[in-house]
């Protein structure tokens, strides 16, 4: 069932605060995901050189050339170099290792034997592991869906790039997605199996994914108790992603779905819930994913332990189009008080707050605040204020003036949102830079010119 | 057992946009409340000369000399002029009103006969309504204790008015209290009353004050349901504040405890709970308490109906000490790295979220967000990081350099906090500036002088 191993790949910190690369071919959260399918076609020149190393996937077309092996790489293209390196050991040293990270783009898809599946269950107020195939969670348990956003934590982090660099994949505005999840609802599971849901040691629901790593740790997240059992937020384990069954890269054949939780908690390929007075002892739970002050580019150990866990997002919003840097064509509209045509340009985007927050409003301004448009909202009906998990889209036609339409004008749009808590976006990247390029909120910017 | 009425005093939108006085001596919420035992003693020169009209506390000592009636005001002093102005009709008129409210101090307190005293319910899912004593509250429901923040929406409201003026008090750092509360969870009396609360028609839970205006229209607020009826969230009907019999001016017999929430929802003296299927109709839901964007000075009834009635408030925070303005003396401390003493200034203050998010992390800078400097938190312990209500105690000694400790130097320090949902602080005001003056939670700043 398990059909690779790996070893975190994690720049982990030693006793006296440097920073030390471990292990290669680790799965990173929120890489793009190959099947092996798709990896094997990249094996020659014109589709491109990609090779394989535990969890990671990698693109050496322009490393092939300067290969200290010469043409040996070939040997591996489109295919995994795991059996290359155990004969030339040599690989296996920590310069290689970074080189070949240097490469990395994306993870490879774990393949799961839906014969085989099972869900286990285990953890405080439990005698004994408990197993529920695929079937059982389809028929034991009320189908629930909830329309809930995926979002990294890492969207919108090129912002953050730009005022100093910072670790991880440079997202734009695409690091989020919207979906309607169908499911069980992972209180109904937890009650099926006797868990004793009001037992105060129950601090922590440990959630693992079924992709193991050497030592047999798999990807693990946790969310505390108290928002993971609370009915009204709507956790599921999803068997299904907009009606279908979900898809292999979204997590086939069970995801758990956490709704206004940050992506890196919503475990794709789960495997396994463990109820616990501690969270996860992940990687991705305990040294990363988590915040500093700008003035830090690292964290020790115990800074980490003290730093809280992302989990509940901000408020987020994005301008989705125009794109930044797209020429725009200048629109005219009737103005019914003065009587004449007047000139617009349309704006699009979407809002999202973690926690359930409904979204309130989204602010568009062209004098970087100065003035605001509230914009027209799209948002899913009947969904109480503070236990709404779809994203928000709206759009607004911006009244320009005769001034601002000459060729080539250079026109910079900003937009916010609140959240139901009237909780604000910064309005510069800067207040809240950090070293891994987590949780950029700011105001949206983009500049278009009059075409 | 209903005191006193009054009508509204407010400023209404008429259909063109126009602001109108309604009406003088209403009660507004967050003034200081006073009893008409207190008000008697300011009947002479010595004392001031205060007067009450409604609900009204009005300290006319500087009017009485320019009074166009000559010393007949004085037959009001220290009591209600209301007899009077029956008598002198020529009184109401919109510039009277106008300027007996420039002279406006406070309310006046409701006296509540506790032999009399019942707490209504009624609404949605019930035939009929159901009345508890206060004994029955005190003793058919286990009593529950929670420690909540109750922050006014004006709180820091004086930092707005240095951008341009706003509506209403000018308040400092100190809108805010942080106190434990008892009585009956709200959730076990509707449950006792035999309220469905998991019918879907209630989507609002409204709660009325004793205090009547002159249409018998009682102060009001209301909550979504959501919120309300989740255990998880502690309401609660309090008689108890910090172990004691609650004061009459925080709302004795009964206060509705909305933990997380804004406090103007936390209504005092609680006569009446509603279950309904919409927001209370109350000025203070409807009309005000809302927050629009900076280029707006008013708002029309359209403009009030589409926004978002404040409920859980966002993250806060504020340096309590030293104050600003305030000459500091610098301390020293031995510093275990150098060897040496090293100067330092030490801060103190607090921060809080609504919506039961835990602070996780409060920073001080003195360098407008260069640098950052993590404080030391108090925090109730054992509470889920979700579902805390209380307020973070801050400190933090923050290093100095030699080059800073002239006398006469001025520092600038700021504060910011994150929740537990990593929500964060705007940096200006002018960012979050409306003309109600309310939610600032921008950085808070202070200027000492080196003594």
């Amino acid at each position: 069932m398990y059909r690779r191993k790996w070893r975190v790949y994690s720049k982990e910190s030693t006793e006296n605060g440097e920073l030390v690369v471990v292990e290669p071919g680790l799965e990173i959260p929120n890489l793009p995901i190959y099947s092996m399918e798709q990896v094997s076609k990249h094996n020659n020149a014109e589709n491109g050189i990609w090779i394989v190393y535990k969890a990671g996937v990698y693109d050496v077309s322009q490393f092939v050339k300067i290969h200290p092996g010469g043409d040996n790489i070939l040997l591996g293209a489109g295919n995994s170099i795991e059996p290359f390196w155990e004969v030339y050991s040599q690989h296996k040293t920590q310069q290689v290792f970074e080189l070949l990270e240097s490469f990395r783009i994306g993870n490879l898809l774990p393949e799961v034997d839906i014969e085989d599946y099972e869900l286990e269950i285990d953890g405080l107020t439990l005698k004994e592991p408990i197993q529920l195939t695929l079937d059982q969670i389809k028929t034991l348990f009320p189908k629930h869906s909830v329309t809930s956003v995926v979002q990294c934590a890492g969207n919108r982090r090129d912002q953050l790039n730009t005022i100093k660099e910072v670790k991880g994949i440079s997202w734009g505005v695409g690091a989020i997605g919207n979906a309607q999840w169908t499911g069980a609802k992972l209180v109904d599971i937890l009650q099926y199996c006797g868990v004793d849901m009001n037992d105060p040691s129950i601090k922590h629901v440990q959630f693992e994914g079924l992709d193991l790593d050497a030592t047999s740790t798999p990807y693990g997240a946790s969310v505390p108790s108290d928002m993971a059992l609370n009915p009204m937020n709507e956790f599921i384990c999803a068997y299904e992603m907009n009606g279908e069954p979900i898809p292999a890269d979204h997590g086939f054949p069970i995801r758990l779905i956490a709704p206004g939780v940050v992506g890196a908690r919503n475990v794709k390929w789960l495997g396994r819930i463990v109820l616990s007075d501690e969270e996860s002892h992940s990687h991705w739970q305990r040294n990363d994913y988590k915040s500093f002050p700008s003035n830090m580019d690292s964290a020790t150990g115990d800074e980490f332990a003290r730093a809280h866990s992302i989990q509940q997002l901000p408020i987020q919003s994005a301008i989705c189009s125009p794109k930044d840097g797209q020429p725009i064509a200048v629109q005219w509209k009737h103005d019914p008080q003065s009587g004449t045509t007047k000139p617009f340009i349309e704006l699009a985007g979407y809002a999202w707050s973690g926690g359930g927050r409904a979204v309130i409003r989204v602010d568009l301004t062209t004098d970087n605040g100065r003035t605001w448009h509230m914009a027209t909202l799209e948002q899913e009906p009947n969904k109480p204020v503070h236990h709404t998990y779809s994203w928000t889209l709206w759009k607004i036609d911006i009244p320009l003036s005769v001034g601002q339409l000459h060729q080539g004008n250079t026109l910079e749009f900003a937009c916010r949102a609140f959240d139901s808590s009237y909780n604000a976006q910064p309005k510069q990247p800067d207040e809240i830079w950090n070293f891994r390029g987590l949780l950029n909120n700011s105001w949206h910017r983009i500049k278009v010119q009059i075409a």
